[in-house]
């Protein structure tokens, strides 16, 4: 068992208090500095929020998908969801930057819902409700509005087709002791989740498999996923594709008083199927930077820094850097009150989730083009 | 290491003299016994002379498949092969007495390629090359005469979307411990093989999952496969389906002395595409049980227990019983002499064989009726 507030970071756990400069020490990636920030500008004319303010925070060979870009090389993109539930704000925080990525860079994007994982680590989940939730959490995709002419959403179970003989290719060259020491999966572990880290792997060489020439894959995905690539990326140089490239977002927050939002925790969570009013109600009960009474507040003024409500505004709803630097210390000057900031943020998120649930409910339409089917030719 | 002669017997191995008796004991078996044939013949009208000759010689739940068939309720029939290279005599044996199980019983046929293994298992084996061997093999299944109607060949890479749901759900069932100590695969193990065992279990419940009903399998194989049924029994009752129940058959020899027809050992090995010139030459070469000389085998007479060239009449090349035990009358009493048993022996393989790649060629094309692709629905 770890300590209390030790810093664990595996794909199935993230607690402690997360310090991400030792993250980056500690999985061996690199930071994304103000220079590369700089060279990103120089092809998308704007720095997205979440890159201007650290969500995305560090990187395995970011540099050197630019180095190809510059040189008239695409590159696809590649993140997925495990669907064990509805799709809440942690989620999509990242996916809204994978859209700025494939807007700006005009790129392929392969999305893999792993139902497979899923109901291979649920004793208590049917393989139908796994997929249930696959074609569930897709219209929160196709919400996000990525070009459904390049998006490709892939079932692992529904489109498993495309996925095998490239997990095959990868799991040659994996070894049990490997995945027992990479995810801590031991004897008593069922042989289909052993056999999944191939599978999560494949979807960064489809385009390349599909188009017979080494295409760059960059995956936008929050850190705790990184074994996952680390796998991927020993074994691309023995198949003669790319290691795929990976920018790395620190964990969204819930509502609660620390910890990332979880759906297993549904008061600090929002989902995004919430109704807008119970979304505000979550909001309004959040854990926030300020004091116990008004008055108190006033005179000491609150921590942003640790309110959740702060975070909120920085991570998605408050686009303008210098309107959020003004609440920061508005805040800290006890000039507004939480009361202020929650009814703030609700109207935004409410706007947010109506806008979203529209589109939720139009993506119904079309979400069949989303997915990945056999417009992609497999070659083997 | 084993000791020399010590009987060896597992999916990847078999060597040392083999004990029929005590394989049935050893693999917990039963045998097929008089009575048993008995209510064979009963639906069978005939019983085919891998039957009498007891080449098929073991089961398990064979008395179950016949009580559910004796009521009305019809089973399939799973076999399968690892296309690996070209199928010879000691391959085809058994998959002629499938069809005649397929014919007698009118019953579909699940013919499992399982050229994913293959790869795994052969680090100099590139996939496209295991799957042109499933394409290859699959004509010499065709040849034999299968009821396309009611036989889908499945390969594993290009059919995987059959398969895949139904793996998964026994993989959850299966822990790398079970795997290990059945099929001996170790920590160096990859991951792919250590999944497969769930893939080779799949057919097994195709039909049930297709019609949403419980439907009963029959697999008539050798019996050095049992482990991967054991695995597939296991799980099956945690599936709601039934156990999968099986008929062994022995090892078909090669022509040299002593060891089951391999590939590995093309000289003793007679394959369905080879010249009949060749398969000529090849039984010319055989060992038999004859005499250094004619004159002392005159004198002596020969030994058809031991003859390569007797077992493939009674495996294949003389269905009737009188004259088949008329020439090991003649042979012990030195009537005969190898030459005339090679000589007669020859006439019937190269005609067969004649006949065998005439049905191969014509197999070409209709061989894709064969394959399953999706003609049989995907429930989860």
């Amino acid at each position: 068992m770890a300590e209390e507030n030790e810093m664990v970071v595996t794909p199935w756990e993230v607690s402690g208090e997360i310090d991400y400069d030792r993250l980056i020490e500690k999985f061996g990636t690199e930071p994304i500095t103000d220079p590369l920030l700089e060279r990103i500008k120089k092809f998308t004319g704007e720095l997205h929020l979440q890159l201007r303010r650290r969500i995305f925070f560090s990187h395995r060979d970011l540099d050197l998908i630019l180095d190809m870009y510059e040189a008239g090389r695409k590159f696809v993109l590649y993140t997925g969801r495990g669907p064990s539930g509805p799709v809440h704000i942690g989620h999509i925080v990242p996916w809204i930057f994978t859209k700025y990525l494939q807007d700006k860079f005009d790129a392929k994007l392969y999305f893999q819902m792993t139902d497979d994982e899923k109901f291979l680590i649920h004793p208590e989940f049917t393989l139908r409700k796994a997929v249930d939730w696959t074609y569930d959490n897709a219209l929160d995709v196709a919400a996000i509005g990525f070009d459904p002419k390049k998006t490709f959403i892939i079932s692992d179970v529904n489109n498993i087709k495309i996925l095998y003989s490239l997990a095959v290719k990868i799991a040659r060259h994996i070894t049990v002791s490997t995945v027992k020491a990479v995810f801590g999966f031991e004897d008593s572990s069922n042989i289909g989740i052993v056999f999944f880290p191939a599978l999560q792997a494949a979807p960064c060489f489809i385009e390349s498999m599909a188009t017979g020439e080494k295409v760059p894959c960059l995956i936008p995905a929050a850190i705790d996923q990184d074994p996952y690539w680390r796998i991927a990326r020993d074994v691309a140089p023995k198949l003669e594709y790319y290691k795929p490239a990976q920018i790395h977002c620190k964990f969204i927050p819930g509502l609660g008083k620390g910890g990332k939002m979880s759906a297993s925790m549904p008061e600090t969570c929002i989902f995004m199927t919430d109704p807008p009013e119970v979304a505000e109600r979550k909001i309004w009960n959040a854990f926030t930077g300020g004091k116990p009474t008004a008055r108190e507040q006033r005179i000491e003024g609150g921590d942003p820094t640790i309110c959740t409500i702060f975070q909120y505004f920085s991570l998605l709803f408050e686009e303008d850097d210098k309107a959020l630097s003004e609440l920061s210390s508005k805040c800290r000057s006890g000039e507004i009150l939480c009361g202020d900031c929650k009814e703030k943020l609700s109207e935004r998120v409410k706007r947010f989730l109506t806008e979203h649930q529209r589109r939720r409910e139009k993506a119904r339409n079309i979400i069949d083009q989303y997915f990945i089917d056999d417009r992609v030719p497999s070659r083997i």
